[in-house]
């Protein structure tokens, strides 16, 4: 594992959330020492990985809708990207009212559950009705959509992955708890919830206090 | 931000999870090249790491019972660990009915909405019906819970927090798109969705590709 562009990676994501922060207030400029601030790291982190953006930044700071630009041609949310997300259980409705993927460019396209009461049904953003898990090897193959987004059963991760490879999906995003094999060449996202709640619980262990400092919000 | 000591915990909590894995298949030991190979890290990483918590390895590698007990107690989990939900929309719904927290020893002993149509309701894992969000002082004045779980609306979010940690919660696992102040004192762990799908995107980009590999399971 080579964590340093993993965590290149999340900083990038954090930096551009920062911006649009600043940006939806009217802010023209940001500082690498406020940017800094914000996250948490060191002013010559926040230069360092800027600078490979071409960014530059002048003694009054960063252009904001430069940064802005750059950020999303970088994290490929400069377009619209199409998703299908397998599974509309509680989690799986909650993904699709969720106005934050909608503001990022992200539609979700289609959906596909084995449930027979929820096919024909829409929720939040979803573009068409819900259809039969059964239906999903058509649909891949007429329909070029990047991105599947997994919320189902444990035992189902593996089997649908096949069929999501086998129908040439690019990237997988997956929510449940265990984590499937995919080729080199499809991109597979964990949302580690579990390990999430473990590492507060780490936290809040008293003998592991000098972690606690200064590491929430990494 | 010490990166380290964050990628340390998630590490651990990874670690945990596998060795869990391997006892419910009955296996007796492991190997730091088997762990190394799992989590795509160095074996000297792994040996580093399990080194810390006093577990040696021997020739024929970790005893899977003993590493499971050590790492339990670091993690904070070789005892139950109460929580609470604000918040029971879809999402909250969802969390209630995960058994996986309920495995590790993580209980729902209450949950809060502003909905009135939900009080009295219980869903999945959930102790007690659903109580008023208005409820919560005086719940938290009365029990002593350590972890508040967030699963409402970006703009209650801030808000719901100050209540919370002026009743004394030790931390809080937030889902929402913001992320709050908290005092010190406060543990704060956001599960950071939608950077989980920045992430995702930034990969499928073809310019990427030179991080895409072997990076995706970190």
């Amino acid at each position: 594992m080579d964590y340093s562009s993993d965590a290149y990676v999340h900083r990038i994501a954090r930096y551009y959330r920062r911006i649009r922060h600043l940006n939806q207030f009217g802010a023209v400029r940001v500082s690498s020492d406020e940017l800094a601030d914000y996250m948490n790291i060191s002013p010559s982190q926040v230069r360092t990985d800027l600078s490979k953006l071409g960014v530059g930044q002048s003694g009054y700071g960063y252009k904001i809708s430069a940064l802005s630009e750059e950020l999303e041609k970088l994290l490929g949310i400069d377009k619209i990207n199409e998703m299908i997300l397998i599974g509309v259980g509680k989690l799986g409705q909650a993904l699709l009212a969720y106005p934050g993927f909608y503001r990022y460019g992200f539609r979700f396209r289609a959906a596909f559950d084995i449930n027979p009461s929820l096919q024909g049904k829409t929720f939040g953003y979803l573009q068409e009705p819900i259809q039969s898990a059964s239906e999903l090897p058509r649909f891949l193959a007429k329909n070029k959509i990047p991105i599947a987004v997994l919320a189902v059963d444990p035992e189902s991760v593996q089997p649908i992955v096949d069929i999501l490879v086998d129908g040439n999906i690019e990237a997988i995003w997956n929510f449940a708890s265990n984590y499937p094999d995919v080729p080199e060449d499809v991109v597979l996202e964990n949302v580690r919830i579990l390990e999430s709640l473990l590492k507060l619980s780490y936290q809040l262990e008293d003998d592991n206090e000098s972690f606690q400092k200064g590491e929430k919000e990494t």
